[in-house]
């Protein structure tokens, strides 16, 4: 699929994330931008369709970006734009977009906001490397910036960090349909409605219906959740959801 | 990089995650089992290379599975394999080996453990299904199995269920030697140090250095961690950076 497609309920925009970070893949940190920025997509009607983490490494940034700038409406990257020597995001969007890179004026005016001129130091100009071409995105926490080329965004892996710079990132956004969605409590476990839902979504293939379970404290229990662009087929498909529960539980309680 | 690649210090045994569900992507459930894996995985000394989350989707799983199988050692994946319409996991692996799925009377016997014949439904027999050649991964907290074919280990979403299947999967797993990890908190800011820092890395490019900035009671400070599966290129390391650390204070409080 590609940015191309459309749905019958306007254009679809999609979205991946591209986490970059030797100490997410080694455990020691946790990753909490991943849900942050997928719950903020849906929210605004972009699609996130990928992610990917990969290690601080030129080659793999470059080969995971290509691949999914290609694929993707947008793509947003995490991590890996701070002083130091470890930090080659912004070197690495710059080789796969093959742009030079060099200190941005507008991104060292940012910095000095910060920094005395002292402390504007070797490692610290780092932050102000940036791909040519690229317009910065402002950083109201700490000012270092990141930046956005062609279809990719560039953010702090810092979680508060890459907060701010989303809220600057997202009203700049084209957006499509949002997808909207309804979640039914089922009172039954996930394997007694499976087989009765499985028909209910195979007369519904334009709506998205999930099945999730878990534990309340009556037991094991189930969330339905239907997904359209389309509210009337939410609706519909939802209703026909909920007529299947109650037939199941009919059935169950005899 | 391949599953042949070796270090010093020995083999080197890689790995990579699929995460499979629309539900991370949409934001609607946060992961917790990236991050454990991960963790688990660096503690009995593989090297977690790469991160993929993929929709509910035949076509992303297959695709995803192939190129990350042919690529590490080990590929575990998660999420999938309920009793539902959108639980295609396992019939995805197939695919992705290109082997036959049916039930599985071992599987079939695992479940008929916590369900009674007449609750033996067609949705919950959908759980029984294993590709051709996979041997099973018993599932302590709800009988329904995961599985394992060739280099890849099918383990469920729930996290509760997919840390007890690692338990199992955990202790048959060739394992490289583990990286050693030692951690200094520099008490400067990342800024400071970042230019002396990417010296002491250049003189030791066999150990991985990492500077993480962090906010202290204090204010902002860093921790600095070294990387090494060499006790004496760590140490070696550590203290040079260390060192470098003292240089700094010692210059930045003039």
């Amino acid at each position: 699929m590609t940015t191309s497609d459309t749905t019958s309920a306007g254009p679809l925009v999609t979205a991946a994330i591209l986490v970059i970070g030797d100490e997410i893949l080694s455990g020691r940190t946790k990753d909490k931008n991943i849900g942050y920025i997928a719950e903020y997509l849906t929210n605004i009607g972009i699609e996130l369709r990928e992610v990917r983490i990969v290690p601080d490494l030129t080659d793999e940034i470059v080969a995971a970006l290509n691949a999914l700038r290609a694929r993707y409406s947008y793509v947003f990257t995490t991590g890996g734009i701070g002083p130091t020597h470890d930090d080659i995001t912004a070197d690495s969007v710059a080789a796969a977009f093959g742009v030079s890179i060099d200190h941005d004026p507008r991104a060292i005016a940012m910095l000095s906001e910060r920094f005395p001129a002292d402390q504007l130091n070797e490692a610290r100009l780092r932050m102000a490397r940036i791909p040519a071409g690229a317009e910065l995105i402002a950083n109201s926490v700490s000012k270092a910036p990141g930046f956005n080329i062609g279809n990719v965004y560039v953010m702090a892996g810092v979680p508060s960090i890459m907060q701010a710079m989303l809220d600057v990132v997202g009203p700049t956004l084209r957006t499509g349909v949002k997808v909207l969605s309804d979640t039914v409590r089922a009172g039954l476990r996930e394997g007694d409605i499976g087989t009765a839902l499985a028909e209910v979504a195979k007369a519904y293939p334009e709506v998205s219906i999930g099945s999730y379970p878990f534990w309340s404290e009556t037991g094991p229990d189930t969330n339905v959740v239907v997904r359209s662009r389309d509210p009337e087929k939410l609706s519909q498909a939802m209703n026909s959801v909920k007529a299947m529960i109650e037939s199941e539980r009919a059935r169950l309680s005899k």
